[in-house]
């Protein structure tokens, strides 16, 4: 069994793969200024990035987590989703309100692939 | 590897399987009038039937995550939980407090089981 | 496939493994008294004994969802954290605002290892 570990930082990694899955960090916008469509499109290409370095697309995302700063952006947050997501390869998925590490950050977004 | 897609919709699929896995997506209640241990029971019969189109039960299932709109509500989902987890076969879980989709729900569970 | 559920309560078990993976259940501190510091250190130790009864320590931790009850601790969190992890294997991890069960509770630790 070899665990195989993506963009570490001095915190977390940014990626881990292990026994076939693929387990992505909870990704947040680079610029926060955006609103929630632009913050929500930066997150998902955020993990198209990081699901690349493990050799995979997002048509393998199995499971997401999606946390909004605002419940009510919930619906702005889906259209960018559905924008983003492979309509024959949708994820299982939950959404919550939560605050984030930075008042600024509107939404962050988890999720396990397999590999 | 095959990842086998249960009850796909617009947005997210509501259980995904893969390399001897099930996720099971967010599941809210259907009849969102019911107080908080009619959600409950409502949530769970939800997944008991996500678990049975993947071929599995409750006696599967490895890890929960609950989601309360209110935390003082957590002994009342528990009470129900009970009722209906498998107690030679209780998962891991976690259980936090957040806003969901819909101020009326009131519980929102997501799992992963092994099949 | 075996399932092997290790400290089970009443309603939860404290840890599943199966498949190759270990799911560790929300972890929260003995002693409620502590600042976040010590909540986190002691959420952490949590952990260390659920991964050592499943034979396998934290430098296999894939996944880690960290939940705090007021997300200005996260940093405090993250030097408790950080005095902790395996700086070589470090997991992938998301970190937001809930409120727990107790309103004493500071934060609250799950995580998914490999085996």
């Amino acid at each position: 069994m070899q665990i195989i570990r993506h963009d570490p930082g001095k915190v977390l990694s940014g990626a881990v793969e292990a026994n076939g899955f693929v387990f992505v960090a909870g990704q947040v916008a680079d610029d926060l200024a955006q609103d929630i469509a632009g913050q929500t499109k930066q997150v998902l290409a955020r993990i198209d990035a990081l699901l690349s370095k493990a050799g995979i697309d997002k048509s393998k995302i199995l499971w997401a987590n999606v946390w909004v700063s605002d419940i009510r952006n919930r619906e702005a947050m889906n259209a960018a989703w559905m924008a983003w997501a492979d309509p024959k390869n949708l994820p299982a998925r939950a959404t919550v309100e939560a605050k984030l590490a930075d008042p600024r950050m509107l939404v962050e977004i988890a999720c396990v692939a397999a590999k």
